[in-house]
């Protein structure tokens, strides 16, 4: 027996159908494109997410880690756990085959994904920062340190950490003090990093840690901060172990939620470590790195919404509660049956089909910008736009949807025997980490949209209006015009903001970015489930078996909910910021 | 160290300004409606909050509740913790002196339930448990069954549970399955109850059930549900331990949060039970008692999303993030100044304040309809007009302060640290218990909305039109007007309800009424809010002293933000229910 109830043929429908990867047609370079391959790759990942990911999942939570004489220990299982996952062969799957990579394109690494956030987020944590730290070598280090590092950790044998936080430097990275002193071709790195996810563990023979810390002579801020590699024990070219470096975990933290990924607060003691790239490049390097990390963030809100909303959906079809009326009388009801019930079950059904086509579009058009044969600009900028979309539309929505699923269980749906306590806790963390969902809206609005004069957004907009002039005398054109007019109220109010730039009101600018970062993400969903729903709508108008045209159809009822109850509303709350613009001036707080 | 940051300033101006106990001056039979008493009470109840209760809020959560031997063992310290609230004397705060009570108005005892909840939640259930039932047996009971059990409860010796619930009753009171069967004068009650709060415990002599049983030849469904007293253990009339009942806790539930809040399954089996009140009346006493449990839920919602406020307020204060230019140049930041946290500072001020202002409020309309010299009809028409809206209102928005609490503290917030995670876990439960929301939006639309034709809410309409036209005039009519409007449109909605009813479209009003709760209590609480800001600008036309006048300035701005920034949005969302019905007719789920 699972808890995880995992959505297929709506993931399925995104990987082959819309967004779909007939869309990697137009690219080259990639090992494999084809639905062959995926399949295979998907069925074993499946398997595994069923099996083993999701069997640990409490158990996990339960144990969670403890920190024993200056080592981590994970949960129960979870070494045999890694050792087994190692042999699916997926910590590098988008890498370069030249490491150890396989090299596949994003619209295969992002369902996998998905799987292992839905069935155990927090041991998904650990594959996920070792091929985001590999990835930092394999961009900017030397052909040594790529063929030093890259094999081992793609493989699992080691794996990676991302040290950037400190005590006094989590939003403002660049308060960073941890200090790099030239030592030979190396440099003693000292400082104390916080917030380091499987910062410390048991699994794997060696932990790389890529450290932001800055040079004796670097300017102040995030301009000079380095990145460096740091191995907690220190080879030698032939694989001997020399010594271990001095890496030490001094404390783990106690969280509400992802108890079986260690939070760690690590030390490093004139600890040996190699510059990557040039100096004081740090910030800009883990810029580039960011779209993707933070795409699997809003990945993890999403699966696990999606896995929340399935739960709850599989209970309210076998819970009896109260009665229901119909033509051939009074019946004991399933509360599905109840139209509140209803309500919660089309807004879950809504918020994470639209996350996950969202999500699953930038995994698309990301694999478009690094290996298309055309296009490549429009869609590194559809990536940036939608990268700080993705991240907190994910979370945040995903937030909502487990605290849904808990309220269709009632009383139930409050205790640790079903798994949506634990999702919603799980899931808390996906709006704090990796910049906060604050910090996404600063982002959005300031580098994504008024730095660039809107020539990202502009991408968007012609999008949306090629769509809705596809959908112009079908039966969606109604919708079609709404989502229109949601986009244009985006682009006004981004006009909006750029009027307050140019008159000195970027506080008011800051203040509204939170709510224009949500209004603009419903508007965004809107868009992805119009284009599904237009999809379905071809689909129906020729030959289907009996089973798919239910799903298509739903997804015709879905966008039609979505759009009309959801995304209209988010839009009305655009249009009031001309009349209070930051009321945040008068408030005083004692 | 207090981890509980008390917004006495707020709370002290409900009680004695707005709404203020000053309104107690047209009530006869409390024992004191005095300021001086009020004072005495809140001085020692604080006390107690801030040195007993909160000492043991992360305790009571890291250890939680264990069953040992089929006995309920409560967190260190507990068992000390209750012998010393006995002492406070509050248990029995509002109930009759004959039994033991103290008599006092509920605008005494909700600031008080207030300090137990914000410091302690899952403590305050086994007061909030024992006062319930205990009232139960005070409304229904025979002067033996008064005598035999109040003082006992009122005093703490003896506690108190409601057994309403059984794993296939839940919304569903009515499918109850527990039976009583006569004997002699008492009755043999034999069935499992669920979900019992407080069911077993270590902390005092005896535990009384109130328990819905049904009786041999009762009416199918709550119509046929009897109330019984069931003790644990039975005395006789002159306090010697005769037996033990035939009671018994087979399983306490693993749960998110209020962990030491132990809830139980409780076995009946063949127990000895005493009818309460007349035969089928079970449902009929218990909804009595409702409004009161229910508007302590809701002020549970408001008492940790207060709480959780002033903790991230505090936080805000101190953390230094970033930069910010001034005219003096540009100064490391306290994260309160920058634009984004201000805005979640604001939503957590209003929010939390809107819900105190309309919990309060409803404790005194509460004491005027009891004890009232006139306008009683009124008042208890507010109060059940009310209810649903103060349950739902205080816990889903409160979970929404908890939750943008964490997000102020960063990574921070969701490290058990700080107690804010712990908030958010604890006050999850209020959405649930004690009805769903849902079931209160039901409640709400149908009971106290159309079955009486809308003459419930024509008091409260009548209310806002008297405080609109008062304000007219002045600085604050042009809010004033938009509360006007948005009354307007709860009417206006109310009126469309009725006319879906007419024409046989019930399902649709249980699709809409959520999302109809929701909005009207954001109305509401505008009209609460602006209410309070009339009174301050009122005082702000005399003198004041320099605390005064910003306490009542920010009055002004809590007003001006929650109306047009929130309000203003809610009453949007209920403008388009023309447009959908009932989307969720075409919905099927596979």
């Amino acid at each position: 027996m699972t808890h995880y109830n995992i959505d297929e043929r709506d993931i399925l429908f995104n990987v082959k159908e819309f967004p779909g990867l007939a869309h990697l047609e137009n690219t080259e370079g990639f090992e494999d494109t084809s639905e062959e391959t995926f399949d295979l790759l998907w069925d074993q990942a499946k398997k595994f997410a069923v099996e083993r990911l999701s069997a640990l999942f409490a158990v996990g939570d339960r144990e969670g880690c403890t920190l024993v004489d200056g080592k981590v220990q994970t949960p129960t299982g979870f070494d045999e756990l890694w050792a087994q996952y190692k042999e699916l062969g997926v910590v590098g799957i988008t890498a370069d085959s030249e490491y150890g990579g396989a090299n596949l394109p994003h619209l295969f690494s992002i369902p996998v994904a998905e799987l292992e956030c839905g069935a155990n987020v927090a041991f998904s944590m650990l594959p996920l920062l070792t091929r985001g730290s590999a990835r930092l070598i394999e961009s900017f280090g030397t052909t040594e340190l790529k063929e030093f590092y890259l094999e081992k950790m793609y493989s699992g044998d080691w794996s990676g950490t991302m040290c950037l936080t400190e005590p006094g430097a989590g939003s403002d990275v660049g308060a960073g003090l941890t200090k790099a002193v030239p030592d030979g071709d190396a440099y003693k790195i000292t400082g104390t990093k916080i917030f380091i996810t499987w910062g410390d563990h048991d699994l794997t023979e060696n932990i790389i840690h890529l450290v932001l810390a800055r040079t004796p002579d670097a300017p102040k801020g995030s301009k000079g901060l380095s990145l460096f590699v740091v191995p907690k024990k220190i080879y030698d070219g032939d694989d001997n172990f020399v010594r271990e470096n001095a890496v030490s975990c001094s404390n783990i933290e106690h969280k509400m939620g992802i108890k079986a990924s260690p939070t760690c607060v690590i030390n490093f003691d004139e600890s040996t470590g190699w510059l990557v790239g040039q100096p004081n490049q740090g910030m800009a390097q883990m810029f580039q790195m960011m779209n993707d990390a933070r795409l699997e963030v809003g990945l993890q809100g999403s699966a696990q919404a999606s896995a929340a909303y399935r739960s709850a959906l599989a209970y309210a079809q076998e819970r009896v509660q109260g009665v229901r009326k119909d033509a051939s009388g009074v019946h004991a009801a399933k509360i599905i049956e109840h139209p509140d019930v209803r309500r919660m079950m089309l807004r879950m059904r809504a918020l994470s089909e639209a996350s996950r086509a969202m999500v699953y579009s930038q995994a698309l058009y990301t694999d478009l910008s690094h290996k298309g044969k055309n296009d490549v600009e429009k869609y590194s900028a559809l990536c940036e736009l939608m990268t700080p979309i993705c991240k907190s539309y994910g979370s945040d929505q995903g937030f909502r949807v487990a605290e849904m699923a808990i309220q269709t269980y009632g009383g139930y749906g409050f205790c640790q025997e079903y798994p949506v306590e634990q999702y919603m806790r799980d899931l808390k963390i996906a709006s704090l980490y990796e910049g906060t969902n604050g910090i996404q809206a600063l982002d959005l609005v300031f580098r994504k949209i008024l730095s660039n004069q809107g020539a990202y957004l502009k991408y968007w907009l012609a999008d949306v209006a090629a769509l809705v002039g596809k959908l112009k005398g079908t039966k969606l054109e109604g919708l079609a015009d709404l989502v229109g007019a949601g986009a244009q109220t985006v682009a006004q109010t981004a006009k909006t903001f750029g009027g307050w730039m140019m008159s000195g009101k970027a506080d008011a600018i800051q203040y509204r970015a939170t709510e224009f970062q949500e209004s603009f993400g419903h508007i965004m969903a809107g868009y992805f489930l119009l284009a599904q729903a237009g999809y379905a709508q071809d689909k129906l108008a020729g030959e289907v078996s009996t089973a798919d045209k239910v799903f298509y159809e739903q997804k015709l009822v879905t966008a039609n909910y979505f759009i009309r109850d959801i995304m209209v509303q988010a839009q009305a709350s655009l249009s009031h910021y001309e009349l209070v613009e930051f009321p945040g001036g008068d408030a005083v707080f004692v």
